[in-house]
């Protein structure tokens, strides 16, 4: 067979050949755009060759701190499509981590949102490597800025080459994109995907049994650009011609609803923090979501209760998935089987549903219990293990690999159950899981009932250190507006006790106004433990 | 990322773990048997602990001369999955290219069905490579032959280890299978398959927007598995789970109507010719085949009239796919996209939906006319070349090669016009284009609009010389039953003249009771030129 490199240039040259008519739609700062993928195939030209200009070499770090939007989409073709290195900058973390990630990454050029100047012009002076900055504004004007050099990127573009080549000499094996994993402890981690491993990711999302993106898609990755490449989807998308739909810089949930309703968006993916806001909408709002095939929820376990809300009340399928930023993300994906379809009835087809999945093809996995392998009878926990085409093999440039990547395996930290039908259920992070007298309680089990009481809008489970029991569960419970008075401590226990045995049920239920959260919407349990441990201080 | 190699041991294994439930239904000369893939994987893993002990090496060639059914489907998985090379013979080409092909293959053993002893036998004693032969029998005992050593299928599997592992020494670029081309002129041409051009054309073949192959599907491939590996389907419908549907020796359009309706078969795969007879089958018997999704028609085009009656008279969706041994085999697929479902009209439709289709992501093509690449304006004439990671690059050891694959293109031999849309048609072979007075004339277009005639059942247009125009063409047809004396030449060109030129239209139609094919299914027209200069001849 021809040696023929698996590469991102060629996803977008297919676009541009054989989906020249679809569209991009694109809202900015100023303005919603629609751009067909033949202008988008131009401009992503033009970049290119105003990078090369620039003297963005070959492996050469290109930043990005943006939101979700067609400029954005051009960056990640035209970096990879010359051979350099899409870094995609996650703009919700610290100064302190930004400036860490971009002076670890080397990056040479920054692209920048307007709304995020002022976060960069902050830190400038802690820049090791940035040789310039690029501005993406709709205005024909550049903004003032103390950075320096600073560039237009629709300036830039118009002196570009509308006919430049994607470059030829990549080895598949070469490096495309990098992102930091938004770790909850320590600096960020870097993770170096390979167009080997994106060309193969974005396979895997056209399966019909994984996401099946289709040319007769509507996508609208919720889900950010500058986390785990939106999971994909800007690159399986285009390589099959969807129409995608970017919903651009600080959107409310009533923009999303609004633009599912008008652009009839057919699939969508995001945290399940976003799918909670946009199921507040739509119990407000009258929308018509009826053109959703599948919203896909993954970053970290969505509540049984809000998978129901979505599929019962609304008639939206919702998918269950699961992947991190070392995985490029897609690992699993929750459909039920065919016979699952015909035998089992609505409660336990749920609870299936509400489990992570089973393995893409391409991937393997094993799960590592205290004593070996463990059975999949989807009762044993033990931590996930993976390896693949699409996983990491190391952090970049990071002592902490040697953890993480060992005999070619990639430790997840996800403790998980499978059960007879290979389907994949996260039982806790390793290190959130609570040990309780020599055994194990999951806290996102323990999360999931209690989401599941009416009163409750999240619910997260901690372990706080124990003289007799080593740990005990404590439950820290956001209400819905309006049960504050109306529900308590007994209430809660009392709504999940038939599901656990004795010792699972949390010591304590605290009701707080907010659970604090990651960039990425998932739970910061370490500084909630610090809020529990200020709350019984304060009690003594 | 992580170098894990694309084989394809690890696709068998995938459907062990995830889909052991699911069922291989396997006809063989004697019985319908039903086998997990549990039951097939373990039987893998036995027969490869059997090549192993018989002496086969990393490399080695293992020949098979056997239909569908699933010990076919095993040595699919046990031949590559221990390193070793399957080797399909094509049991309906003649015995002296059969021999060629052992032969120049190097078959170290033979795998064959009971009722294709008799055709080895014959030859036995001019193979020079082989070591041993495995009949494929239910029978508990061996049948007589001359063959030596001789052994049985069944009782081999009954020694061999339950537990043995697929090869984790596999490259992804070593040889995981071979098929030779039934070429129509000279000896047959070896085309050799790599595990990661396997794997590669696996993903493809389930992608949403191409055949979808789904762990939902229930799947008959009545493509022969010794014609390139059944277009891939036993590949890919493991690794996804589909329950397969193999319908063995000397099939009639009986037993596929009656497969189908039993066996609630979603998806085939075939040739025109065997359209054509369901067709027939369908047209007399009372079937219900509503559970299929899709007809998947390649190998030759299909004339529209077939497609309308499928799509048309019994609501069955027909999907048009060109491929090519060389090629592993799929390169497009039809499709209508989602704006041309909008606003195209029936009729429309049914034009596009005729044509080839569109590139599968993952390929490149060239269409090169006399004077360069050609416009993609559905009219301009021009020869494909392709190019891909599941294209062959050479053929095994053959001289040939260097006038198939130039300058990392495979010159297919087939001219094609592309539209706007990226809509390949395939017009002729280079080698049976018509060409009258400094024009090209499709034969494949007029073969198209004689077919569409109530009267015809097949169709084929020649070029015969002509000291005038260099050359012209001459219809041969083949009548239903009972239309003998009821239609003659001038109601074919009455009926066709509408649609071409004048000079398109062919000097002659001579109808015949039936045209010659190649073994499979393909018009041989270098034999139909003979009969009809013999025809000519005749009548002087």
């Amino acid at each position: 067979m021809m040696q023929v490199p698996l590469t991102v240039g060629p996803m977008l040259e297919h676009a541009e050949k054989f989906f020249s008519k679809k569209q991009v739609i694109s809202q900015t700062h100023d303005k919603l755009h629609r751009l067909t993928y033949a202008d988008i195939g131009e401009r992503t030209r033009r970049l290119m060759s105003v990078l090369d200009g620039l003297g963005i070499q070959k492996g050469d770090r290109v930043g990005t701190l943006a939101w979700n939007h067609h400029r954005h989409l051009e960056i990640y073709f035209a970096a990879p499509g010359m051979g350099a290195v899409l870094h995609t900058i996650n703009i919700r973390l610290s100064p302190e981590h930004i400036i860490y990630i971009i002076n670890h990454a080397e990056d040479k050029i920054l692209f920048i949102d307007e709304d995020v100047l002022p976060l960069i012009e902050a830190v400038q002076d802690k820049l090791q490597t940035v040789e310039a900055f690029v501005v993406m504004t709709d205005k024909s004007e550049l903004p003032e800025s103390t950075l320096k050099p600073l560039y237009s990127y629709e300036e830039l573009l118009h002196t570009g080459d509308p006919t430049h080549e994607f470059s030829k000499t990549i080895d598949e094996n070469d490096p495309a994109g990098m992102c930091y994993t938004s770790a909850t402890t320590g600096k960020p981690k870097g993770v170096v995907y390979s167009h080997r491993g994106i060309v193969l990711h974005s396979y895997a999302l056209g399966l019909a049994d994984s996401a099946a993106v289709s040319e007769s898609d509507v996508s609208m990755a919720v889900v950010p650009q500058f986390h785990v490449n939106a999971w994909g989807t800007p690159f399986a998308c285009t390589w099959f011609g969807s129409t995608q739909v970017m919903p651009g810089p600080r959107f409310t949930p009533k923009r999303l609803a609004e633009f599912i309703e008008k652009f009839n968006v057919t699939i969508t993916a995001g945290v399940p923090t976003i799918w909670l806001g946009l199921l507040r909408e739509l119990e407000q709002g009258n929308y018509d979501t009826s053109s959703l095939r599948a919203v896909l929820c993954g970053g970290s376990a969505a509540p049984k209760g809000l998978i129901q809300a979505f599929e019962q009340k609304y008639k939206i399928p919702f998918i269950h998935a699961y992947g991190a930023t070392e995985t490029t993300p897609l690992v699993t994906l929750s459909r039920l089987k065919s016979y699952q379809e015909k035998e089992l009835g609505e409660e336990d087809k749920l609870d299936q549903r509400a489990k992570q999945g089973a393995l893409i093809p391409g991937l393997d996995m094993k799960i590592m219990g205290n004593n070996g392998e463990v059975a999949w009878d989807g009762e044993q926990m033990g931590e996930l293990l993976l390896r693949g085409p699409w996983i990491a093999d190391e952090y970049y440039k990071d002592e902490r690999s040697e953890n993480a990547f060992v005999d070619g395996w990639f430790h997840t930290g996800d403790v998980v159950t499978v059960d007879e039908e290979g389907t994949l259920k996260i039982v806790d992070r390793t290190k959130d899981l609570i040990k309780s007298g020599g055994e194990w309680i999951s806290s996102v089990d323990l999360e999931n009932a209690l989401m599941a009481h009416d009163a409750v809008f999240e619910a997260s489970v901690i372990a706080i250190p124990d003289a007799e029991w080593q740990e005990r569960p404590i439950a820290c419970v956001v209400l819905h507006e309006g049960f504050a008075d109306k529900v308590g401590k007994d209430d809660m226990l009392e709504f999940i006790r038939p599901q656990f045995a004795k010792f699972w049920l949390p010591d304590d239920v605290l009701f707080f106004d907010e659970i604090p959260k990651t960039s990425v919407g998932k739970f910061l349990k370490r500084q909630l433990r610090e809020q529990v441990k200020e709350h019984y201080n304060m009690q003594k």
